[in-house]
């Protein structure tokens, strides 16, 4: 069999998804960005552009997947190649759910703005874990391009701490809104944008895990961290 | 090339990931049916079951996964036979987040026996959310045995009565919350239990649209519904 890597169209197909990849994700950073400006600006010019921009991250799911299909068609790649096709059309459904997330975000901003008893919330909790949640889909990205995975492992762990930021504002949302029963509605706004964060984390993990997969041929989706890390650094 | 249909081993493992799927997507189920009636019966025994078994399901996941890259790179499906072993590892993850919800669903049931103040919550209407939710994942895997294209457009449609259920229960449980202000905090774990039954029904519509997608080449993820039953019935 010819070493499949001297074949320039193929070379230049398989770069070509992870391309499309990189820029779908570009796209749905802007939208999560945008979306935790809108809240926190409780903008709602903003959240509508939000979800005017989401088809455009929908229609880059369907195109991407289509070309993973067509070039395992087309070019039989196998071990670390196909692993990475395989591993771009997993990870544009994570990057797809992230911009549904940050819909959600723009959606619920709205509705706070709706909500009369809403003019003195304070947004500065879920502010911070939206730049973390940014943060780590940025490098998620980055490590999947260079398939770096160090970094990987590094995301995979660093989103523990969205997921405790996350618990520790649910237990002062629950006080918060015992206090004060006029916060409760919107209080679940606040509830579901924050929950849209923590998962727009959980994405971004994901999308670091595949990049272990790719390199190193182990799925580590439900490792122990240390093992992960091991993994990840082997 | 000669038809691969031809070749028994191929048959032999394209039946083998699906009849893998199908097995966990029983697990799944039945994880999803225990969760429930945990949570209708208070009892605490059967929802500690559902997370011990969570396990499992992950390393369904895990499994059919690699099972499916070594078909591809071993056996080179082209076509419809590429469509489903692509929809088969795409649709694990689903049934591996709908058993994520199960877990969820037993650890808020074991958060509410916790709380002393949730002895008189009515549990009737997410109760029969979780029957829809479980009947159309029961669905969803039906027709991804037979590949028929019909009923996994009915799954489709039916999912967006669970989600009007949805909203229409959010809108109940904030009035209630704010009428008793002690019963925010089971409140907040019935949310995240109604939470979890509907998305449930979102993956079983997942796995349904990928049948549509196999069966008849094109991607439905986000057709409007008269296009999506229109290609389904093509």
């Amino acid at each position: 069999m010819p070493d499949k890597h001297l074949s320039s169209q193929f070379d230049a197909d398989l770069n070509s998804v992870c391309g499309k990849l990189l820029e779908m994700g570009g796209l749905v950073e802007s939208q999560v960005s945008m979306a935790m400006r809108a809240f926190a600006q409780l903008d709602a010019e903003l959240a509508d552009q939000v979800m005017d921009r989401e088809r455009e991250v929908n229609d880059f799911e369907i195109t991407i997947d289509s070309a993973c299909t067509e070039l395992i068609a087309r070019r039989q790649p196998t071990a670390r190649d196909l692993r990475l096709v395989m591993a771009v059309s997993k990870a544009i459904t994570n990057l797809e759910r992230a911009g549904d997330e940050a819909d959600r975000i723009a959606r619920r901003t709205k509705h706070i703005l709706e909500d009369s008893a809403s003019h003195s919330i304070n947004t500065a909790e879920i502010r911070l874990s939206g730049q973390m949640a940014i943060s780590l889909l940025r490098r998620s990205l980055d490590c999947f391009a260079r398939l770096d995975t160090k970094v990987a492992a590094e995301v995979v762990n660093e989103d523990k701490q969205i997921d405790e930021e996350f618990r520790a504002f649910v237990r002062k949302l629950t006080s918060y809104m015992a206090e004060d029963p006029r916060t409760i509605s919107v209080g679940l706004d606040m509830l579901s944008i924050a929950k849209a964060v923590e998962r727009i984390g959980d994405h971004a993990k994901n999308i670091a895990e595949f990049v272990i997969y790719i390199v190193k041929g182990t799925d580590v989706r439900h490792l122990p961290h240390e093992q992960l890390t091991q993994e990840a650094n082997s």
